[in-house]
């Protein structure tokens, strides 16, 4: 007869602000106590990497004490190059849960192409491995986690008790808001919003132009179903979200029509 | 009364393996004649940048000669930032068309979410200009694009000819062979696929530890539907691709399941 097992579940924790981001510290303290924590994060701030790998260069991995006896790692990589030497390097198994953030600052909507924060969730959830995003709206190094870090630990313990599915990987956003001031939580769909573009167009000492990326964020998407509108409405925010980009039906579109052959 | 517009289309060509390589001067002999053409493209190789954008930095841009009559800039930035400074700065307008590649080497399956050829074809479509990424399974900077620039050139005229989509994002991936063996093109879905990852650890020589990533592609979709399928049976294939991430499946479990509160 087969005894049940009592081991706790592995916790692989990332981010891509850098392993010295409060952000990651507060994840790390919402999830204390619901397992063996292992971290292995960027040594510097990785915003904007999207899904980025390294493959020119090598990289370099550090053990550091930044935790107490949390087993902590930095390394030169990218978020998603730190869940690859996680599983393969560090742990040597793949862990039962990823959790990367917590990020300063939002990525709901569109936002989620360009975070490397949720680069590093969807990667381990390609590998199989359930997997959570967080991330607060207020890019501040000062910002105050508190609510974000009670929800963060509220959404960890629904996963770790539900089986749901392999490949869960779920991207939640909290309002900057202090905990009596937010209404809970909304399970959502990714809002079509985009930012729209100018480049700040100046010129340097020997009078050649460079350019420095701005943008206005405007939200297209009026529906009450989007986490733009949770957020906006004092909610925390949870898209469940798929790395199967198939476009099934513009698919069946392009096969009816017989366009291509 | 309105006159027929007869302008030609205007057509954004970029690609992540760098100005210089061959994929896009073959994209665009596969082009030629079918629109206005200005290239905007990174002055380096960027390959596994996903949809990494440049925040941290400011931008250089330079108009180069490289192409004839055909108009063309390199930038220091990402292929995402290439075409976000050609509709904001070079073309002060969105195009009617964007082309991405061809790029050396496959981005079939999972390999769309690191490839930097698809993340600015991804990127153009959430801007509302149709586009497509191309890629040719074969790494060599030597490779053979002429079967490549024949059905690249076949794809283009389709889209150009047939109203289909504003946000339309095709993923096509060309096999390595000579015309007259490829069969082909397929419609198809992403297959899910992924690399079984290793590091190679090494001693520097300082005797330091440091990490080269490499893997084992492992297909592990055995359905006739998929582009991994179409490429190993000598078909083009042709992934339609979309930018919203929501796992709807999965949303409609969570709030059936009401365990977000």
């Amino acid at each position: 007869m087969a005894t049940k097992q009592t081991t706790q579940p592995i916790i692989l924790i990332t981010n891509d602000d850098g392993i010295t981001a409060p952000g990651i510290r507060n994840l790390i303290e919402a999830v204390k106590g619901l397992g063996k924590l292992v971290v292995v994060a960027p040594d510097k701030p990785q915003s904007g990497m999207g899904h980025a790998i390294t493959i020119g260069q090598p990289l370099r991995m550090n053990k550091v004490e930044l935790f107490g006896d949390v087993e902590a790692w930095q390394t030169t990589g990218t978020p998603v190059d730190c869940v690859k030497l996680a599983v393969d390097k560090v742990l040597h198994r793949k862990p039962d849960l990823c959790l990367s953030g917590i990020n300063h600052g939002a990525n709901h909507s569109i936002n989620i192409i360009y975070s490397g924060t949720m680069s590093a969730a969807m990667e381990a959830s390609i590998e199989s491995i359930p997997s959570i995003g967080f991330s607060l709206l207020d890019y501040r190094y000062e910002a105050d986690f508190t609510a974000a870090t009670f929800y963060a630990n509220k959404i960890i313990k629904t996963v770790l008790t539900n089986k749901l599915d392999k490949h869960l990987l779920l991207n939640v956003n909290f309002p900057s808001l202090p905990m009596n001031e937010i209404k809970g939580i909304r399970v959502c769909k990714q809002a079509y919003a985009k930012y729209v573009e100018d480049f700040d167009e100046r010129l340097d000492p020997q009078g050649k132009k460079y350019y420095w990326l701005t943008g206005e964020f405007v939200n297209f998407d009026k529906s009450k179903e989007t986490d733009v509108w949770a957020l906006q409405n004092k909610y925390v925010s949870v898209v469940p979200v798929q790395f199967d980009l198939t476009n099934y039906a513009l698919k069946a579109q392009l096969e009816k029509k017989k366009l291509f052959k």
